[in-house]
């Protein structure tokens, strides 16, 4: 299968404005791209590339004074497969973890595991552990918070979207995130494209997507508290321990968002 | 100058726990070392060690239930110069910095640079730059906070500390790097050793310290909120995005801290 | 396309052996497995793992004195797609290639940039730069060499392949990495699973393959100077700065290799 | 103790040509420099600064056709010892070494483990292990090679050097590394600053110098087979895999070095 994909964002800046972007296919799917995914900038600028220390490709710029529009569209391959479900996938003893995992049980800026430590083991602590595990905290996660733009909220935390039962797609992975780690679970934050392949009744816009990935049977899995179901063409832009290490546009100076489009969609 | 230092710990756990511990002298200072800084378990078990993302030098062991005693006691060699104090040091401009020191920029579970931000321009938007603003942040912190180790409390986060105006060593780090992040200026925590060496009137108990280091003029200076003076015979123990990443001990169950103990004194 | 692939591999150790193991799938591939990687040891022994500096994951075992066999089969979703052919894919100026791709100019133990540079300069210094460079190289290597496994020595450079004109898929990739990087274009050595999906007249036994990565237009692409063809279904197990770093067995003893058979085949 | 030191290095370039500089004081140094180590250029240029992989400080630069000097001097605190002598430190079995430091175990362009195994293993495999083999290698090598500096072979490995039994300090490294690794014991190549302090009669001209780190007893100890006995005042400048991961400069391009001097001296 091939996918085409790509983003239009602009920015107003009232003056020019360092930016760091994560904006790029994540590396690990470059050699599926047919057409190229080079951002390109209106007006013209100087875009520094480089890899963060989750592989993530990210790139700066000094945003000039006035609007600014980024965007990309690009081809890639696909396997058309949905996400891969593992009901065996065992969940490893903390002794057994490699050690670059580590780092995803520990609490960060949104999954602030240290005040959900108790409420985690009291939901979880008799349920099964592994796969199931984190298919019960997916599905409890999914009924507990309700889904709605107007529920954005930037600083909105994992902690907080749990009292307030409410959020979009990246309060549903965070609370995820931090619920899977109180219970041992490496997990980790990514975002990254989504269209509505195979959904039969897509009834939301386009926009970028937040998931998560859980460490189980020696590898990584992909999960979705939002939607709850394996998804067909998912591809990934970046990791994190959370939304602060991946956010598209971290603007270094009070800049306005002016618009913003998300492509998403099977090529026949 | 030689400095003799380690610590004595003892937990009680009521079944079998994994920890990750991070307790070692960092890499950096391995060369100074003149007698080994091995840790020592009673009841001895088995301890794997790895470098985290950080450079810091890890461990992971299984505490056994029961009363567990680590400790360690090494000697090292030490400049015996004061932290370097560099007024001239200049404040980059973003898209100067190199780029693996921009994680230090972002917020992180203690440091939350999104609820700070607006405070911190309004406290510090006239400052002069580089140097001076660390100092006067430092300065800022360091008159803004109560200092007692009764307001020690683990989950208190930088606005926490900045709200209720008092905390321990760590909170001083805490929103030290936290303000100096909002600013631009990229900020990372630390902790260590810090005897009381060339200091006429310690009154504290022995305890390892918590400190910050900032980017300015291409390196890392060594600032500290909370004694906010330059000091002598600082160890460094690791670094991180704030103390989630340098927990001394990270338990993965209910353990008790029964007893504590640091030394760190020069030896003649 | 759904693959079927896996080895068995028997080593003969005279006494108790330490071994580094490079035979897992790359960790980016990991979300197309449907059926697990996880190798088997005849006897059963522990195996610790970890991700080394390239990514690439690693597995260390103490294999006993005797027979020791390893062994996986997994089933891995495949876009089904032959190597991507990017013909305008430019080559990038020094000063503008990403930092961390800079060590893949530099020269390694197989392949000697500092003995090949005047050589390079002189078969390509005045073709077309980029993408058709690259592909000049491998047309070049791919002629210059005659293939066959009676030619394999696990100590031959690429300065030795260019000057014996001979040797396995190993030596096709050195000497194409090693000319890329006399030319600046970052080159980086692979290895990994590939069957002869889609080739009308498959007639080598299988085995494990070599490739090369170039770094243009911003990406990693495939070349493979053996085969200098797209090819379909690859999957990458390693990269590295050459065998060295990415040899399948790394064995820390004197052991014998008793048997080695390959899978890799289209599933139905 | 102060050290004064600096270098003052000129090239003569005939067209525009990229460089990358490995010329700073290691990070791990950084926060004993009193006066900062900031490289200067004439005619001035942009140097962009980034981590390379095994944690230098490179530098980037597009050095202009016709001369370049580069330069700096710098003042650094250093704790006036000699380098550590621990000669009970112990060798790890191989299944008991951190993981990050495996890479120092295998081959690298300058250090052929392969070529030389056999060698080590007849020399050495009967001798004490652990810090007093280390001593033995380097006796070993310190009597093996005639120093001499119209034996600078800029592309002789270690194995040349073995064979035609001279070189310089970079060669006293490379095979004193190669033959460590060859036993099982992680090595790696190191240059700096090493001046005459302490030293009675000194009769060489200043210059960079090389030795070697090996890991024993959980922690790097130094080592350098040219002097052969602990040293006053080592600053570090870079680690790696051997002299090509070090270079001061590498220069892609025919650049000519014109003027060279270096120093490095004890400030009253």
């Amino acid at each position: 299968m091939k996918i085409r994909a790509g983003y239009q964002i602009t920015y107003d800046c009232p003056v020019p404005t360092p930016m760091i972007l994560v904006l790029r296919v994540y590396p690990s799917r470059e050699r599926d791209l047919v057409v190229a995914d080079h951002p390109t900038f209106d007006p013209p600028l100087e875009l520094s590339e480089y890899h963060d220390g989750f592989g993530n490709r990210c790139g700066r710029i000094l945003a000039p004074a006035g609007k600014l529009t980024m965007s990309t569209e690009f081809l890639i391959n696909d396997t058309g497969e949905p996400d891969i479900v593992a009901p065996d996938a065992e969940q490893h003893a903390l002794e057994e973890l490699p050690e670059d995992v580590l780092v995803y049980l520990l609490g960060s800026r949104y999954c602030e595991t240290d005040r959900l430590l108790e409420t985690a083991w009291k939901l979880f602590g008799n349920a099964p552990k592994g796969w199931k595990l984190v298919q019960t905290i997916c599905d409890y996660v999914h009924d507990h918070l309700t889904f709605g733009y107007e529920h954005a909220h930037p600083a909105r935390t994992a902690f907080d979207a749990f009292t307030e039962k409410r959020g979009v797609c990246r309060d549903f992975a965070h609370l995820a995130v931090t619920l899977c780690r109180c219970m041992n679970i490496p997990a980790r934050y990514c975002t990254g494209y989504l269209g509505d392949i195979g959904v039969p009744l897509a009834d939301e816009p386009m926009d970028f997507s937040a998931w998560l990935e859980v460490y189980l049977g020696k590898r990584w899995y992909t999960f979705d508290a939002r939607h709850n179901m394996p998804r067909i063409g998912r591809i990934l832009m970046a990791r994190g321990r959370d939304a602060t290490d991946v956010a598209l546009v971290t603007s270094f100076g009070p800049c306005t968002l002016k618009s913003f489009s998300v492509v998403t969609e099977e090529v026949a």
